[in-house]
C-alpha cells in the first residue's frame, strides 16, 4: 500500500493532543467522526505486544460526545437504542446499540446518564448528532442536542490502574468496570470511565478543561516510566482477537444487532418505545441467516481495505470478511467475518482470494481464542 | 506540518478509482463522508493555473448521493430543506441548504428530482443518511433511504466541453448549467450533470455502472491530450476565490444560511412545510449579527487546521478565519471567514496571529475579485 500523508483541514479537526503524539512518533492516521484517529506509531505488532504486557495512553478525542439535555432527553436516548435505558443509573456505563427503522446499525455508542434529564452518548463512527436531531425534531421532543466540547484520552493495558492510581490515588482502585466518577487532578475534575477499546483493561478520561488535560497528558509521561508507559493507540489485532467490534468495518447500516450476537443488548420484552423495535420483533422471529464470525486464514499477511468474499470449494458464498490482520499469537491472518448461516460450524474450512491466490481458513468462535 | 500517512481501512473507503489515481501521482487525501478524498498531486499552485486554462478529471466519489423514494418522498425532501422544492423539475439541479430545528446548517447538497417520487441527494461531508432516517421516522413518513451505489468524477476547467464533446458528442454542448441528462457511452447510459465544485465550468458524470466507469475514466485520458487533460482534484485556492463553500470548513452547525448570503435559497414565503421555518423567520427579523465575508492577509504561507481570531488593533473580535490559502493570483493569503457586524466594512483592517507573529489584513467581498 502507497503511503499517501492525510491533507489537514478545519474539517478534518485536529485534537489538544495532536501536537504531542505526533512528536511521539506517530506513523499513521486515520479519520473518525471528522477527526484525526492516531493508530500507529510505526509497528502495530510491537505495539500488541507492549499493550498485553504494559500499559499506554490513546488519543481517542474522536469519541465524539453527543449530549442531550433538557425534558424529553430521557424518551430520546430510549428511542434511539433497543437496550432498556429505563433504569438507566448515574455512574454507570451503557454499551447500546443504535438502531434505524429497519432494525440496523447507526451506530454502536456507550451512552452516560450524567444527571437527570442529562445523557452524553460516546459515539463510533457516524453523526449521530444529526440522527439526533433528526428523530427529535420529527417526534417534537423537546431537548437539546450538541457536540460537548470533550476529548477523551484512554489508558490501556494491564498496569494502566497502577498509573492511574499514581496520578489520582488510591481511590481509583474502587471505580468498577463500566462505571464512572469524577476525579481531581491538581485541583480540576475530570470525569473517568473504567471503559475502553481493549481487552486489557482500562480507563478513559473524558477531559473537557483541556488545559488541565494537556497537563494531565504529560504528568502521565512523567511518573510513566515505572509502567513502561508508551504513546498508543486502539489496536487492530488486539481488538480483532477480543471481538471488540468496530462499525464501519465489522458492522454498518446493512447488519443488525442479532447479527452481531447482540442479543443480550436487546430488550423486546419491556414496554419502552425505541425506533425499530417492530422490525426487530420480525427479524427474531424469523431467525437471523448471517452472524459475525471469527476465522483464522492460513496467510502471514493481509491489507484489508473493503469487504472480501469467502466461498466454498464449490464457489458458494460462505461469508464476507469485514476485517483482518496477522497475529503474532496465531501465527495467521485473523479476523471478523460476516457468515451465512449454512456455514456456522466452527472449524468449517473456506477459501478466500488475495491478489489472485487462494488461500485456506477456518471459521472459528468470537472472541478468538 | 509533517507528512503522516492515512491508514486504509474498510470504514475509510477507497473508490473504484482509487488505484488509478495513486498512480497518477497522487500526493495527499482527505476523508469525507467516511471516504477517500484526493485532494493534491504535488502542487495546489500548479494545479491551479492547470484547472484555469485547461481541463482536469477528479475522482469526487467522496460526494455521496442518498436516494429517496416512496410516497412521502417529495414531503421529506422538502422538510430537509428551506429551499422551495415544490415546483422541482425532472432534469434540472438543485443547490439547496440542508437545515437543522435552529435554522442551522446539516450539509449542502445538490438535489437531483430522478423521477416522481425519486430524488437524489449528492451530499457535502455529513451523515444526510441518518438525518434522513431520523426525520422519516420521528414524522412516520412512508419512505425508502439508502446511500446509492454511485461513484462521480468531474471533468472541470475551460476545456471540458471539448472534451466531453469528444466522449459524448455534439449533443453534450446544449446542457445546460445546473441541468441534467442521460448521455450513452459504449452502449451504457450515464446520468451527467453540468454542476462541479469550481468556477472554471464543467460536467460530473455519476457513475452508476463501475466496470463503464472505470472504461471511461482511461478513455478521456485516451483522447485528452490534445486538452492537456490531468487528473487533479478540487482546488483550495480556487474554491475560495470564486466563494464556493465548503461545510466543515467555512460552515457548520453553528451557523445559518442568511449568514452565508445564502438568501436566495431560502423561501419563507411559500407555504412548504421545512423544518427549522420558524427559526429562520426569526433569525430574518431579527438580522445576522455575523456574515461570511472574504479577506486577503499580508503574508505568503499559512496552513489552517482551526478557526483563527481576527481581532482589530484594541484587540477586539473582529471575526473567525474559517478556510485559507497563498493565492498566486493575489500573491498573498486569501481566505473566508465570519466576520462580526461592526467590521462588515470593504477593506477593513484587521491583525491576525501565526506563529506568535502578527499579520495585517483587510476585509472584502465573496467572490474575490
Amino acid at each position: 500500500m502507497k503511503k499517501i500523508p492525510i491533507i489537514k483541514s478545519r474539517r478534518v479537526r485536529s485534537t489538544p493532543f495532536t501536537s504531542r503524539i505526533e512528536n511521539q512518533g506517530l506513523s499513521g492516521y486515520s479519520v473518525y467522526n471528522h477527526m484525526l484517529l492516531p493508530v500507529s506509531f510505526g509497528s502495530i505488532e510491537n505495539e500488541y505486544l507492549h499493550l498485553k504486557e504494559h500499559v499506554q495512553i490513546w488519543d481517542v478525542s474522536v469519541q465524539r460526545e453527543i449530549e442531550i439535555t433538557g425534558v424529553d432527553s430521557d424518551k430520546l436516548v430510549q428511542f434511539m437504542t433497543c437496550r432498556d435505558l429505563s433504569n438507566a443509573k448515574l455512574g454507570k456505563c451503557y454499551y447500546a446499540p443504535l438502531i434505524d427503522g429497519n432494525g440496523n446499525f447507526v451506530n454502536d455508542p456507550v451512552i452516560f446518564k450524567l444527571d437527570e434529564k442529562k445523557w452524553r452518548v460516546c459515539i463510533a463512527d457516524s453523526d449521530v448528532l444529526f440522527f439526533a436531531k433528526g428523530l427529535a425534531s420529527g417526534k417534537n421532543f423537546n431537548v437539546d442536542i450538541y457536540e460537548a466540547n470533550v476529548n477523551t484520552i484512554a489508558i490501556q493495558g494491564p498496569k494502566s490502574e497502577n498509573l492511574m492510581q499514581k496520578a489520582f490515588g488510591d481511590e481509583i482502585k474502587e471505580l468498577k468496570f463500566f462505571n464512572y466518577k469524577y476525579y481531581n487532578f491538581k485541583g480540576v475534575k475530570h470525569l473517568i470511565s473504567k471503559t475502553g477499546y481493549s481487552k486489557q483493561g482500562g480507563y478513559e478520561i473524558h477531559i473537557e478543561n483541556t488545559t488541565s488535560g494537556l497537563e494531565l497528558y504529560d504528568y502521565f509521561f512523567k511518573i510513566g516510566k515505572d509502567f513502561n508507559l508508551k504513546a498508543g493507540a486502539p489496536n487492530l489485532i488486539e481488538r480483532i482477537e477480543g471481538a471488540l467490534l468496530s462499525y464501519g468495518n465489522d458492522v454498518d447500516n446493512r447488519d443488525n444487532p442479532y447479527e452481531c450476537g447482540f442479543d443480550k443488548y436487546i430488550n423486546l420484552d419491556s414496554n419502552i418505545d425505541f425506533l425499530g423495535k417492530n422490525s426487530l420483533k420480525k427479524i427474531k422471529d424469523e431467525g437471523i441467516k448471517r452472524k459475525l464470525m471469527g476465522v483464522k486464514i492460513e496467510i502471514n499477511h493481509i491489507n484489508l481495505t473493503e469487504e472480501m468474499r469467502l466461498y466454498d470449494e464449490k464457489n458458494n458464498d460462505v461469508g464476507l470478511l469485514r476485517a483482518a490482520v496477522f497475529s503474532p499469537t496465531f501465527k495467521k491472518v485473523i479476523g471478523i467475518a460476516m457468515i451465512n448461516k449454512k456455514y456456522w460450524k466452527e472449524s468449517q474450512e473456506f477459501k478466500i482470494s488475495i491478489n489472485g491466490k487462494s488461500a485456506i481458513g477456518k471459521i472459528c468462535s468470537l472472541p478468538l481464542v
